[in-house]
């Protein structure tokens, strides 16, 4: 361990007996503060890829060994079109033949398919067991390892099966990104984007002030960043813990997302650059709605495209695209409830008239 | 709807905002009473199996369909050995197909396994959707339908893979039972006995009087039987939740019969069949150690005998019997944990000593 003190903040997720920290900083793996108040000791599983392993499996099996019984690791294939169950059942498995007991500790070692993954194995495993998130994608970090969404895909529509299993804690170490290649660094920027337009629109104007810095990586720059996604994340999450209203604004631009998600097929298009498009659709339709002025939608439209991200809906055909929002788990009797704007950093639920979403989706659309 | 007022008793499981009722009586499925306060209106699922179905389907049918937008019938095959997931993923794509959304109720009508299935298929659905158990077997009302325990099986072990998911409700009516084989009818009154031990002496004392009529179904002393055994469950289920340490003593017999349905494969022995065993073995382990008086374990093996139970242990083969127990989910690091007696009518979790639980196992033991 190195006694150093290391820059780090701390976010909590205030959830009652299941709150927990959002530690966010460099070198966290190697601090022994990392860990502290986590009830260890018994049997340990580190679940990651053989990429993310290559890189990070080392520092954290030297610094995870010393605080288990056993420490186990499963790796898993990667990618979305694993996250199925086969790939599931090889985590209780193997922990299974190890033998874990109801203390084991599942530590999630990668990106959000690792996390939604060792997440829900979490939940399930002898009905719910403790887990700790170290996400090392930006998407990750600011997204999914914060606020206990797990769940893997069904044929028929991403994340539909899954569990609200809180972590322990979650570790977002800014190192972990150098490694990130960077199609996938800028699919998290969307992520990081979204927060601006649904809460905080300052933050959306020290984004696009920041943006060089943020695209180059500048570690201050990402921690401030990923601090301020993860604080908006936890007072939404704190306040909405099962997603019954409140916390679906965090799915702006998610409606649209996710149909281009399936409509291409799962890996076509990464989460952030699917959500990217999806938030300047949600955008378009809230400023033809008349919720926001058209220069807002414009500069989140400009901002997504200075991130190096997908601006135009893919053509998936109409009727498709309105057949893939209706299986959204936000739809309510086949009525689709998209995120959209009700001013610049605030973000409401609603329906909305199928006649402006036929004229977002349209190749030949007038603007707003 | 009969408009006649049928007795019928409600045990309130207290888990504040997750609080529900037990209803217990005799043609509840018919009354109104039995539907109310339920979100109802979207879609219901009756998940069920093809002999369930025979019997109580139409019932059900007519008395749920007016209360949904729409009603969906999931029959699945019978039998523990179906208890996994390519079965499980049957109700999910059934709802998937037929676009059910997260304000959907589900209906487990059906016994332990159709309850389990459903159940964690409704913890799981869009990460969680309400469901309404409609336990057609004794056993099921008396205990597997009562404090949100769902799962299913894992090759290497008995509801290793599940959640803590409580119902909205659940209907345990009398009626049901009428159509019950005799041999699971039996096998229900193990749970039923397993209440009197761990919790109240009298109550077993009072099944010891009533054994005949008991075995006979009337109806009167079954409702009276049920009532007490949901009574007892809630209690302790309001009190511990999640199985932390409370909830465990509920396990009474099942760590020797969970290894004994594991050992002769599922279905080989009953549930109850394994459990009654099960609890003659935990009685004589209690009795052993001297916690208690050996005529309190002689009463116990003669009221488990006396329902047609079986009090011999099968022949698994030691060492096979104690690797089996040590994959138990109250195991810890490795040891067994077993819900012994403390006294009559008290249960305690303890650890036991390995030769003890040798001679309990050994097919020429001495009385203890």
């Amino acid at each position: 361990m190195k006694p150093s003190v290391v820059e780090s903040s701390r976010v909590v997720v205030r959830l009652g007996e299941r709150s927990y920290d959002v530690v966010i900083g460099r070198g966290l793996i190697d601090q022994a503060s990392s860990w502290d108040g986590l009830r260890l000791g018994a049997d340990g599983v580190v679940v990651t890829n053989p990429l993310v392993a290559s890189y990070h499996l080392e520092k954290v099996r030297a610094a995870l060994a010393p605080l288990h019984r056993r420490l186990h690791v499963v790796s898993l294939p990667d990618g979305e079109q694993h996250k199925d169950w086969p790939t599931l059942q090889r985590i209780f498995d193997a922990m299974l033949q190890a033998g874990c007991d109801r203390r084991t500790v599942v530590y999630a070692l990668g990106g959000g398919v690792i996390g939604d993954m060792a997440g829900f194995a979490s939940a399930c495993y002898m009905r719910g067991i403790g887990y700790v998130q170290i996400p090392t994608t930006l998407l990750a970090q600011v997204d999914s390892s914060v606020g206990g969404k797990t769940a893997i895909n069904h044929p028929l529509g991403k994340n539909m099966i899954g569990a609200f299993h809180q972590p322990l804690r979650v570790l977002c170490d800014v190192d972990h990104l150098s490694t990130l290649p960077e199609r996938e660094f800028r699919s998290g920027l969307a992520e990081v984007i979204k927060y601006g337009p649904i809460s905080d629109w300052s933050f959306f104007e020290w984004l696009e002030s920041q943006a060089d810095a943020l695209i180059a990586r500048d570690p201050r720059t990402l921690v401030t960043a990923i601090r301020r996604s993860c604080e908006i994340k936890a007072a939404v999450v704190s306040r909405d813990e099962r997603e019954s209203d409140l916390r679906a604004v965090l799915n702006f631009g998610h409606t649209f997302g996710h149909a281009i998600e399936v409509g291409l097929g799962y890996g076509a298009w990464l989460h952030g650059e699917a959500v990217g498009c999806g938030m300047v659709l949600a955008a378009d339709l809230s400023a033809r709605i008349g919720q926001i002025e058209p220069p807002i939608a414009d500069r989140i439209r400009q901002l997504v495209a200075r991130c190096g991200l997908p601006v135009e809906a893919p053509a998936l055909g109409m009727e498709r695209w309105l057949q893939l929002m209706r299986m959204d788990k936000k739809a309510q009797a086949g009525e689709i409830q998209f995120v959209l704007l009700g001013g610049p950093g605030v973000a409401v639920v609603q329906a909305a008239p199928e006649s402006l979403v036929r004229e977002v989706l349209s190749p030949h659309k007038a603007t707003a």
